[in-house]
């Protein structure tokens, strides 16, 4: 918990009811598809002729944040980036969430306020709506679930199935650098508790800590794609480590990929971090998961509208399925790639 | 858990993707509305000229369940219940719902699986697509959010904001009864714990017990109200208790309105239990949730249409906002109606 100089207010005081009122009366609609919001049995949306996209994610304390260290305003941005990049790796355009939280009594109405600015910071830079939800009790943690609408005309969408034979294999921004900062949090977060005197060593880091505590999500790429004239064949966004991400592309897609290690685009504190702490940075950008990057397949022949481009990196192309999906090492040998779920990632 | 004799499989021996797959191969889409369901980033629907009504609701253990005496796949099928019935609110039809569940270590894939078998039910009851959702991991108890999603044209949705001076309230089905039905497990289960050898006491109480354990949704008032050619002012489904529904209905519509305490209609086993328990049954009515009727008001002028049909009853009126939101006790005396957040009702 981040807020403790500040007044404490029970949410008791304010009754269920009240406390949504008190989080919704702010609120203003932004979007001419948000037809009605919050206050009704459920929001009222006009997409007009577009197709709607909608996608669902939850968060759960302990498993996805930890509130040690984690300030509930860049939670409550954060769960609204996971949400949206969803909407975006569909090249839709997100337009509406809705959010519910389950709390617990040791939550503070100030401390749900905190996490509803970081909500509405969202919304705001992202001209997303939040259009409902559903506020209750938890007897234990925090749980957030937040689901995100968009729309898009039918043929702007882009699947995971559309990927063939020798698409070259694109991914944005950079990779691993969540993980990395992850780790960092941890470190800091484990000597603290030996020694609550101990400042955190945080500089020259600020990068990979940004990377995990305020994600942004890959709005921009929609426009970006369309002024270089490129439309993707398939596209899904990087929330759980490139390697399942790839995976799923290639089994939706039924087709192999060949992806090469040295094209992996990390950032130098995701390097120097994992050195740092001995960790193989391959390992962060694999599996790291929570960079909000899309990964996407274009046809060879846009090859030369993408090379050198300072947002996009081509990190391998599509197979025939028989092939397999490999992963071609700096040395040169291919390894078959394997993908982690949440089972292994968040065993400890 | 209600499974303790069959195999059970561990979640991790599946993994993240395996456990989705699992639970989702099976699935097919029966709307139109419904173009792409599970698999990729986002589902994608298609509501063409209608406008697009989405809800969303959190259930948490140990707050909305209890998993003793809750069979899981109760419990799925009444999570869809309670989602839908908020569509079924808005006077829309139905047609999605995207599913998130926290799982903790505690689950097997066999216990997942009887949660989604009730999940199935639902939708195939309700003609309802699972079309999304997410599954992740709990550190605590189970979490399920369910996300519905329906479409109606727009001069058919009704909205909580529409009730008229001297309308007429009118509520379907009867009250209570899911209260009363908690209050009997409860009490068994309390009995169960001293004494494992002791059969719970049920007989005579299956409709309350059903009322709690798999209620449904009253998706036929629809059609009931187009067969009696009678249009609602204003309508909002029964999950939170008669009285905040009342209040939200007047608060929304800027109303006040009077309700008839004798007029509440409330099944015999729902008294019964309540004479049993030393409650008072109008508590259960007022206060006590999750009977998934609905709330609405008509044009005074409608009587002749209502009365005497055995779905719906006229419990009140509206009023001058200026003259409150009073219960007329049976007894003759004006109280003024006040609402049960979660904050008291589960304060236990």
């Amino acid at each position: 918990m981040t807020e403790n100089s500040k007044k404490q207010t029970e949410i008791a005081e304010l009754g269920e009811f009240g406390l949504i009122q008190h989080l919704t009366e702010h609120l203003t609609l932004q979007n001419s598809s948000s037809e009605k919001g919050v206050g009704d049995d459920a929001c009222v949306l006009e997409p007009g002729n577009r197709k709607v996209v909608v996608s669902t994610d939850m968060f759960t304390e302990g498993v996805h944040f930890n509130l040690m260290y984690f300030p509930l305003k860049h939670l409550g941005y954060k769960c609204v980036i996971g949400a949206i990049s969803d909407i975006l790796a569909m090249n839709a355009v997100p337009t509406q969430i809705l959010v519910s939280i389950g709390i617990s009594a040791k939550f503070s109405v100030e401390a749900i306020d905190e996490l509803y600015s970081g909500i509405s910071l969202a919304c705001q830079n992202y001209g997303v709506d939040l259009v409902g939800g559903d506020t209750t009790s938890s007897m234990t943690g925090l749980v957030i679930n937040v689901t995100a609408i968009g729309n898009e005309e039918e043929n702007e969408l882009i699947y995971r199935d559309g990927a063939q034979n020798n698409d070259l294999l694109c991914v944005t921004g950079d990779l691993g650098g969540a993980y990395m900062g992850l780790q960092l949090l941890e470190r800091e977060n484990e000597v603290y508790k030996v020694n609550q005197q101990m400042t955190p060593q945080f500089e020259g880091f600020d990068y990979i800590l940004q990377r995990q505590l305020k994600p942004e999500a890959r709005s921009d790429v929609k426009g970006l794609l369309k002024e270089l004239e490129v439309k993707p064949s398939s596209m899904i966004d990087i929330s759980d480590g490139l390697s399942s991400e790839v995976i799923h592309l290639c089994k939706q897609s039924n087709k192999g990929c060949k992806l090469f290690e040295e094209t992996i685009p990390m950032d130098d504190q995701t390097k120097r971090m994992a050195e740092e702490l001995s960790i193989n940075p391959l390992v962060a950008a694999l599996n790291g998961g929570e960079d909000f990057e899309l990964l996407f397949t274009v046809p060879i022949d846009q090859h030369d509208k993408l090379k050198n481009n300072p947002n996009i990196t081509i990190i391998g192309h599509m197979t025939d399925p028989k092939e397999g999906v490999r992963l071609v090492t700096t040395g040169g040998s291919e390894v078959a790639l394997t993908a982690q779920g949440w089972n292994e990632s968040n065993a400890e």
